[in-house]
């Protein structure tokens, strides 16, 4: 037996009675953030100038293209709602992948879905199996493997849709383990093209080059069967000798469900994952001390020194500096008392009032240095009133999955900003509703179908 | 400046007269057997699953799938005519890359020269661009890139595809740099899937790739600058540091062009690399000889040691074992005077006049292991007569390209014999004499036309 054999057989093995309503209710919320985010996400350059190269603007096929009122095949499908997905940075994340673990996975299962049929309930068991093949061959590679300079999303998101894939289509053990041994060939992302349009299409690649893969395992294609293990597999040429472990793969499968544990990690906010701990701490305050934006005179961050240098942007002139100054966030955070979208057009990023909020909020390092301590950070506001209030956050909320669980009211807000950019109010609620009860959903399709018509009636009213 | 935008500059400021009589010469011939390898192996299973999974039976577009008589758009025809150009592991090889040039480079020419416009002109000069591209990347990380486990055919192939193309639609420089960055995040292939379908999927996933790599830099698509020497770009990150020199990419460029050193090096038989040079010697004692397959009492070959394990096989009952086998590919050629796609299928294989010769073939390690031998064998045939005769070649004819040129006619009947697979014989001819003087063709789609045309004519006839 070879490790891709194996790790057929535990994804075929699973079945929806292995989940609990913890697992069901994680996975429920990771399909609904990868579909908002992939909505909010469409209306970026990237998905658009993907569909123009990918000429799918010919093309004909049952998949939609998520907040862009079209249809292709299930593969331009795949490709393009993962560029959408993953081009705000706003999808969930997880340690142990040290990436995003539902971008990669929801775009392949939403056209495989309606391309070929399943129920919402056939999406979660898939969802699950995806989210848990990808995060175990991220605990036996990393975090060797990100730091070498591998996109962990691309590299390792192509086995989680690939299981996925083969999951949804009901694919024998022979040939899901094919299509994992054809994933390892198709595993590809370079850290070197962060930062540009490339990183998000890392991820609709991935997605795209798993679905393809059990695809092509149903037709009947062939792969090596030590694609892992084998001298020139995976593990070898990815990693390298030594930096690697393959037993944690099945070692630890489904013991937890990572799904569980750690959970999904929920970004609340469209802005750098280091200004995420302050805002929380800044809504809290201001919340618990009904402080006024017009009573704050100062605001002093104090936060772990390695989360300082990339977020310490006093002045902000784009939306998109927004997102990693401090003190633009802070500001907006007394101002609105939550983050937007909108918040970071470049318009929005230059409003007065908050311009003027952002002298007085300034970071230094002020938490120890041990390494449980990076994520902590505390937060102090000086009132008109002479008095100062602090509050200390451990973990940003959200991100940290189990640890920290985002709460549904910042969840639900999410969601409706991130969707009502392409859809009616009406259609996004339908959405949710959906979203929350999988198991009661017929087809795949009734959830693209709602996002369509909420495309619809937005561009109608 | 970064290697991908220097790269790009040397990619866009080729031209037509930089190419003298020899490059076209050899371009013509690249060109040419990969249409031909790609019309046999349309017949083969690999590429013909790969349009299932694709789901190119719903898709509409300009672009031929070659031997298959549909059309798809660019991405898909790049994709299967790249699976069908290395399906039988018949097209052309080079030491530098350690790999097969043209078929990565080809599918997306065809395809995107149907589908944008491309005279037979522009074809060559995009050719002779890629070729240059990927050869002489290859000689910067090879054959560390190549004995680590990547399928350089693959891995470089795609930064072929990417130039090629992007000569092709006349990008700009800062475009075509874009383009190599993005292929950098597509580079994939492992050896663990060699021996399977997954092998030719490398070759069609570069092809599809270097061209989708192209067409999003033409929409305005962003990536990294410093993709190739980046910390976490291809170089350090496929490679790893002290295994390549980034400095030989450009400080050979062009100078000469590979296409014309080492050339383009073409296998006149569909078998095994190995048993090349002896049917060579074989074909060169018969025909000076004038020895009757009646008259041969056995054949020992003598070969360096390497050659030997892989290709001593006494018995074949299939096709692709006589692929490997010394015997009954020296058998046949004593029985036939030629190799042909006809020999390798099942039913051939087992032929009792041929196989009645193989128990008198042997090879035995009979050449001096110093490396520069290792290409050499001796041939010696002893007939009924009781007389000896004995041949040496220094290196099998063709695949070493410039240093030993495949005859005209060796060419034209590997031509023949590929293209009549899936095209009748007078549009095989049309398509010879206009792959021989591509400057006088108007347009690739004449070229796809004449093979839609020819696969018509077989059909009706």
């Amino acid at each position: 037996m070879t490790l891709a054999r194996d790790l057929a057989a535990a994804v075929t093995a699973l079945e929806r009675t292995d989940l609990d309503a913890e697992a069901v209710r994680w996975a429920q919320l990771g399909i609904t953030d990868a579909i908002a985010c992939a909505i909010a996400g469409s209306q970026e350059a990237a998905p658009r100038l993907a569909i123009a190269a990918v000429g799918a603007n010919h093309e004909e096929g049952p998949c939609l293209l998520l907040g862009l009122g079209r249809r292709t095949g299930p593969l331009s499908a795949a490709l393009v709602n993962g560029v959408a997905a993953h081009a705000l940075d706003f999808d969930d994340v997880n340690d142990v992948l040290g990436g995003h673990p539902s971008a990669p996975l929801v775009p392949a299962l939403l056209a495989l879905g309606e391309a070929y049929g399943a129920s919402g309930s056939e999406l979660l068991l898939a969802y699950v199996a995806g989210f848990e093949a990808e995060c175990k061959i991220g605990l036996a590679v990393n975090f060797h493997h990100y730091d070498k300079g591998w996109h962990p999303t691309a590299t390792l998101g192509v086995f989680g849709a690939a299981a996925a894939s083969a999951k949804l289509l009901r694919l024998s053990e022979e040939e899901t383990a094919t299509a994992l041994s054809i994933a390892a060939s198709f595993a590809s992302g370079l850290k070197a093209n962060f930062g540009t349009m490339t990183k998000p299409l890392h991820v609709g690649h991935a997605s795209r080059n798993g679905a393809f893969a059990a695809l092509l395992a149903r037709e009947g294609f062939t792969a090596g069967e030590a694609a892992f293990e084998h001298e020139m597999g995976f593990f070898e040429v990815y990693n390298g000798a030594g930096t690697y472990d393959a037993s944690r793969v099945l070692g630890e499968w489904a013991d937890p469900l990572s799904v569980v544990e750690p959970g999904v990690g929920v970004k609340p906010y469209p802005c750098c994952g280091s200004t995420h701990a302050p805002i929380d701490a800044v809504r809290a305050l201001v919340s618990a001390k009904q402080i006024a934006p017009e009573d704050v005179v100062s605001v002093r961050v104090l936060a772990h020194p390695s989360r300082i240098p990339h977020i310490d942007r006093p002045e902000v002139h784009t939306g998109l500096e927004g997102k990693f100054s401090i003190q633009y966030c802070v500001a907006r955070a007394i101002h609105d008392g939550a983050l937007r979208l909108s918040h970071f057009e470049d318009g929005q990023a230059t409003e007065a009032a908050v311009q003027a909020l952002m002298p007085g909020v300034s970071i230094e390092a002020g938490v120890p240095r041990e390494s449980d301590e990076r994520l902590a950070v505390r937060v102090e506001i000086a009132t008109r009133d002479g008095a100062t209030h602090d509050w200390r956050v451990e973990e940003a909320i959200g991100t940290g999955g189990a640890r920290s669980p985002i709460p549904e009211a910042d969840f639900r807000a999410k969601f409706d900003d991130c969707c009502t950019r392409a859809m009616s109010a009406e259609s996004t609620d339908r959405l949710y509703a959906l979203c929350g009860d999988l198991d009661a959903v017929a087809s795949v399709a009734d959830l693209t179908e709602t996002v369509a018509e909420g495309a619809r009636a937005a561009v109608a009213g």
